[in-house]
């Protein structure tokens, strides 16, 4: 293909694309195919000679589009969004074009160099404390990994080499003895979580080989995280000889979208790491993957005081802050934890400007080498909607499940909010004559609301009774109140049958 | 933007797109502009209300252009290249069009499928052995990483807990017994690799808090690993007590493009293996990031043959493949191996389709929850190129290597060959009176080559006596045989300059 048949090629996918994105709204989210549809319609090997880029393009209309489930799909209510704007789109093309792997300053300059001024403006739009800006006083800033999981992960190996560094940092350099209690401190190393957090710090702790625990929510406190309940399970921890090294804690948890109580956190480990040898303390992350885009709005910044207390923080542009799929904005409060643990620097990747430090190279602070020009994407967002044109879409999204939350007390005859709206999450559950019998009609319903196809919704199974809840997440930018007032219809539907 | 907006805008978008690719031919690869150049250019925070698109676009000339380094001028010789095409660039605006995070099979069954069936084509192009594919005897298969650091993090994740189960495999499940000798293990473990092997195996040791040996090459055995050398260092560490249990070998390293004696290493670990208690084994890792598209040329094919006897291999299409960044093929020989030490799974990622197994859960093959669909745009690059097509451009790229030595070569009186050409990188130095003249001759080279500005080259160190070479890899996509000539004739030009 030359640049000739690109330009025509490349005009009319942009043509079908524009298609696709304005009859997304009329399609039922989820793809209908059967395991294994693919294989039988594709040859079993790559051809030997070229084809025609027009048999290629059709078999994305044949092929590839029955099974694709669209996340952008108004019914789409499912886990969180992930959203994507045209703006976003025509960056990515740029940031193609400008294809590289960009691992240090000089790999290209503007990639690194877009990267740190337009985390700057996201950490100030969303009322981030100035020390996880680039510029802040406790040198910390911003990157962007792939996905949270990336980022939990990189965070985790930050807080586990910089607590056994501390609890070591008495013993001489080199000596045997600072080797074996660093090996025996390895051993001892737990990461906490609550049980709303997200099953990637589980997995990350996982990968590094190191004990997970999990802090108890209870309904009573919406589920949050508290620092009381964080106590009992430190000092459970400490009791058994072991070293709680690091702390995932959620701004809207992915189960009922939860709060944790950053405040009384805080307080805990303030306390804790106080009795700790040599200035080890907890490392405290603030996965805010999806709700961390609402801190955009004035009113909900008061949550982000505590973040000074606090090491690390993340928020996923690619779920509800319009721009394409992978983009995950991590912010530290030192980028010195990250690059001693993640650093290392053979020959062919020294170079002058790399050396004198006068530039960031990110890839000491990713686990990835190469990176893609990411930025751009998110600084096309910033510009083409402007803060005022984010913070009416966030508003939109929240609006719409308070929508909804009203909607379902309308009937406390079928249903029950089991947690209010938040941050465009509501979840609610059957009624029914126990907690047994709750179970199985919500999970009826939940099945049946599914099987209509108009929506697409997933469930969660939540604290120490385990109670099954339908959630409906209302983020998704094409969704309108006329989307709630169908799905609300559907669940009285489907509920009366099973109630009645 | 609306749709109509977008249609307009992506199209001008394509436009300048493809008059750049056209225009790059005749630029120098690197950005001249100094550390810090965009900050005063761009304003201190995100607008709060919408910017037109075309000043947005119009910045992208303006600023960002300046400062990016060109990967596809036909001057760009350093690193491995990162090579795109048109059809590349197309799949990946559909790709972004199917936004969504594509964690499991219901969230787009074709993103899973395409990527198990591309794959499947891709092992059969590369003439890996059949326990690569997806239909093999042991349930291998591939998946789609973004870059090798991920792969090789990935895989010996893998292989740290194959190890650890298979040494405590005689130890009552639970028991205090276990638990002990599990972390006793823990701190033993050492990953290996040679002096060629990328830092990303370093990287991935220190990220996963484990040990890291290198095995020495040398320059009689052209910087290869060789089954001798191995066998020396495995026995120095098993005689420390270490546990060795995880290898990088490398098909093209980084430095010199040197290809690991496979078979040699296969016997060597054999050996090794079969002394080894509760049949506990090293894990192999081939990393093929930048060489292994060559394996689509049937006269390299014989290079897998030994592929039988380890675990698993990556090739980056991003690299030499005409596939855009990011793009990294992993296979291994027993999915098994990843899904043991990567799976998790909370009530929110179920649904009937994982549960019954019928279908494949990418996420537990990676670290990364989400996933692109990243399959696309290697679907459309070997359909619309063909293998026959691929085949030319590497051939492209290794006949200009060959190319440039036969010239080197014909100057031994300014510089000679220090590694042959092989799949498109060749080494040389400079001549001089000694080993610190040499170095330092060639070093002046290297740097006057660089600023002269038509090429960008990188440098190397290897070997016990720290040889500096200039790398000079040809396979970038738009460099022509005039291209040789003139980086020759700059050689030679500064070559005489110190020389004389």
């Amino acid at each position: 293909m030359d640049a000739n048949e690109f330009r025509t090629a490349a005009k009319a996918a942009i043509d079908e694309i524009a298609d696709y994105h304005e009859n997304v709204v009329n399609k039922n989210p989820v793809a209908t195919v059967q395991p294994g549809y693919l294989r039988p319609l594709l040859p079993a090997s790559a051809p030997l000679d070229p084809e025609p880029f027009e048999a290629i393009r059709a078999d994305i209309q044949d092929k590839i589009m029955p099974g694709i489930t669209h996340w952008s799909s108004p019914g789409f209510m499912a886990f969180f969004p992930c959203s994507s704007s045209y703006p976003a789109a025509i960056a990515e093309m740029y940031s193609n074009a400008f294809n590289g792997a960009h691992f240090n300053w000089i790999c290209s300059p503007a990639v690194t160099e877009l990267e740190t001024i337009v985390l700057d403006w996201l950490a100030q739009a969303l009322g981030l404390p100035e020390c996880y800006t680039s510029g802040g006083s406790t040198h910390g800033g911003g990157v962007l990994h792939g996905t949270a999981s990336e980022a939990i992960l990189t965070v985790m190996v930050a807080a586990r080499d910089k607590y056994v560094a501390a609890k070591t940092s008495h013993l001489p350099e080199g000596s045997e003895e600072k080797e074996e209690e660093t090996w025996r401190l390895r051993g001892k190393l737990v990461a906490l979580g609550s049980a709303g957090t997200h099953s990637s710090t589980q997995k990350a702790a996982q990968v590094l080989g190191v004990r997970f625990a999990t802090v108890t929510v209870y309904e009573e406190d919406g589920f949050a995280l508290t620092g009381a309940h964080l106590h009992e399970t430190l000092r459970e921890l400490t009791a058994q000889g072991l070293e709680p090294f690091y702390l995932t804690t959620t701004l809207g948890t992915t189960d009922v979208c939860a709060v944790d109580d950053f405040a009384s956190i805080a307080a805990t480990l303030a306390a804790h790491n106080s009795k700790n040898s040599h200035g080890a303390e907890v490392f405290v992350h603030v996965d805010a993957a999806y709700a961390g885009s609402a801190l955009m709005l004035p009113e909900h910044q008061h949550l982000t005081k505590s973040f000074t207390h606090f090491h690390s923080f993340n928020v996923n542009p690619h779920k509800w802050m319009l721009t394409t799929f992978d983009c995950s904005a991590v912010f530290v409060r030192s980028r010195a934890d990250l690059i001693t643990a993640l650093s290392i620097k053979p020959a062919y990747l020294r170079n002058e400007f790399s050396d004198s430090e006068l530039v960031t190279d990110y890839r000491d602070w990713q686990i990835p080498l190469g990176r893609r020009f990411r930025s751009l994407k998110l600084w096309f967002v910033l510009r083409s909607h402007g803060i005022s044109g984010l913070r009416a879409h966030f508003q939109q999204g929240i609006a719409r499940a308070e929508l909804l939350e009203a909607k379902l007390r309308t009937r406390p005859d079928l249903m029950t909010v089991f947690t209010a709206a938040r941050f465009g999450l509501v979840t609610l559950r059957i009624v029914g004559a126990n907690e047994d019998d709750i179970n199985k009609k919500t999970a009826q319903v939940y099945e049946a609301v599914n099987a209509d196809g108009h929506f697409y919704l997933t469930s969660t199974v939540v604290g120490k009774d385990k109670k099954f809840a339908i959630r409906a997440c209302t983020s998704t930018r094409a969704m309108t109140d006329e989307h709630i007032q169908l799905l609300f219809a559907i669940f009285v539907r489907e509920a009366e049958k099973v109630c009645h």
